[in-house]
């Protein structure tokens, strides 16, 4: 958690309205500023600040730059059955995701299932919000986007593969139960985190330049190989999503985004299930139930670990930043409200 | 590769036919028989003895025992547009997720994607032959089917998941590319066989009996506890995976799946995406080669390392399996033949 001199608390609403101002001067139309002012926030009180409050001035950065253009929406390229392609014409992440989200929800109400894939998107920031968002209309979401090239292949010592996160998210009472991680062990914000706290990883998170196992950030950082999550695993499996997110959307893959800086036109592939199609419907609840329970039954390495199912923290954190206020470094809050 | 002087080579075509007269005896009919000989022949053909030659013993144990009903067949329970769910009635895995991928194959031809989850079905060997099956009539598959508890929830000591094989399977050229891991960073089948040859795993695997990191595969064995693959990240994967598994088909979950020794009654998933209804079919395996074309090119950690794609090297050791018979040890063999 954040906290200390160096972090100060601002008020949910008072960051979102300072976001909008800043989206609306970038060329956002009032709607969509509002729109997207509400996912940094949301994703900012939940505590995903890599990708909430900490990376809003890069994504003005890019808006700026052209990168992101504030008023495309996405359009239909092809339809076939219960899966759509569309492209984002490179508007704004977030929008398109949420969009094709809803979207999806709606090809998998007529279909039962549906797959919407779309190309030419810009960064979604939070993976999780999107599967978050089905699942609270009451739909499985499986989503996940290709990055530029942050990670190598196993193997290999330069980075080719993207860290690509993946999502699968489950209706589960007012919150769902969301799984959102990339293909990296640890991710570059993390581990930059640990870097400015001095601190060394709790496990070996990737090779320094020597082409050694490391626990030390700042040797992986310098190296650009960071180990994927399960090594080899890991690394086949974000092949993958690459692969399927670009022939599916007919967008660009990993290796055709070559710059980690606007990370610009990605990939991303959302399929979606409707629950209340199954036969089941009525158990489904009582299922899940069981099935945490019984992982909660577990016996704890030790006395201090609690058994938790992914996301099950963010609760507790949200009522926490509602409360109390979001924790942001004093510095860039000063630098957001001068923007 | 399995050769020395404990092992003996079969041609494929004996161990089909002794196959074949072992599931007759054990009460398949002609065709059945004939068809679960040949997918146990074709997983030992291309290497993957752990579930094919080598497990063929237990498979016939547990259908002697009653836990596999050599003569059941799926039925649908449910169907609502591109979903369907069916119960494989306790009969044989392989025959069953056979009939499934076919099914779901028929569904994505209707609507673009199909979605079949299956309950009361049995250990279906390597999941990665059914990804393969459809990828070879050019439709990608995603499916996963839950186990037996294997291995523990991360911070538990008591195994609680399981290990969940997953694939995902693309057409490309005549092979398709096939990505098929269980959750566990090593297969119980590989720690057993580094074991017997006396050798430590490269990676630390799973923690010993007082809970520290050991590369050590008999410790883990011992303790029960191997690696989830990306630590927390596999663990969490796992516990999704077997949810889905089980709402989805409305059948049994890990937890419920007590016996590891007959692992009947699992829940699978089967989800087909036919390529052909999209907008850049024309153009999609000249996008997977240029991706495989530029993973090929990274920087090998040394200048002993092949960068290969997953599955890249089955159709070496299918080769050579089919030339010089199919490495098996000298002592199973016998047992089998005893059959």
């Amino acid at each position: 958690m954040k906290t200390g001199n160096d972090y100060i608390r601002i008020p949910a609403e008072k960051m979102q309205s300072e976001f909008t101002r800043i989206l609306l001067k970038a060329g956002f139309t009032e709607e969509r500023a509002k729109t997207c002012a509400g996912i940094f926030t949301m994703n900012s009180i939940e505590g995903v600040y890599s990708h909430g409050v900490n990376r809003f001035p890069r994504f003005i950065k890019n808006t700026l730059e052209g990168f992101i253009k504030p008023d495309a929406v996405p359009s239909l390229i092809h339809k076939a059955g219960a899966i759509e392609q569309w492209t984002g014409n490179v508007g704004p992440g977030p929008l398109n995701a949420t969009f094709a989200t809803d979207r999806v929800i709606e090809l998998a109400r007529e279909n039962g299932i549906g797959l919407l894939a779309m190309a030419n998107t810009n960064h979604w920031m939070r993976a999780g919000a999107y599967g978050r968002q089905a699942a609270k209309k009451g739909f499985v979401m499986i989503c996940w986007t290709n990055t530029c090239p942050n990670m190598p292949m196993w193997g290999a010592k330069d980075p080719r593969l993207g860290n690509n996160p993946f999502v699968i998210a489950v209706p589960y009472r007012d919150e769902g139960i969301v799984l959102d991680f990339a293909m990296t062990l640890y991710s570059y914000g993390k581990m930059e985190n640990y870097k400015r706290e001095g601190k060394k990883l709790p496990y070996q998170g990737g090779f320094n330049i020597n082409g050694d196992l490391t626990n030390d950030p700042a040797e992986i950082l310098e190296s650009w190989r960071p180990l994927p999550a399960g090594y080899w695993k890991g690394a086949a499996l974000s092949l993958f999503l690459d692969i399927l997110a670009s022939i599916l959307s007919g967008g660009l893959s990993t290796h055709q985004i070559s710059s980690c800086l606007s990370e610009s036109c990605v990939s991303q592939v959302f399929i979606a299930i409707n629950l209340r199609n199954l036969g089941n419907f009525s158990s489904i609840e009582n299922s899940i139930d069981l099935i945490i329970k019984d992982i909660k039954g577990s016996i704890p390495e030790n006395d201090n670990t609690k058994i938790r199912y992914p996301g099950e923290y963010i609760a507790d954190i949200r009522k926490e930043n509602m409360n109390n206020g979001i924790p942001v470094d004093r510095d860039l809050w000063g630098k957001i409200c001068s923007l």
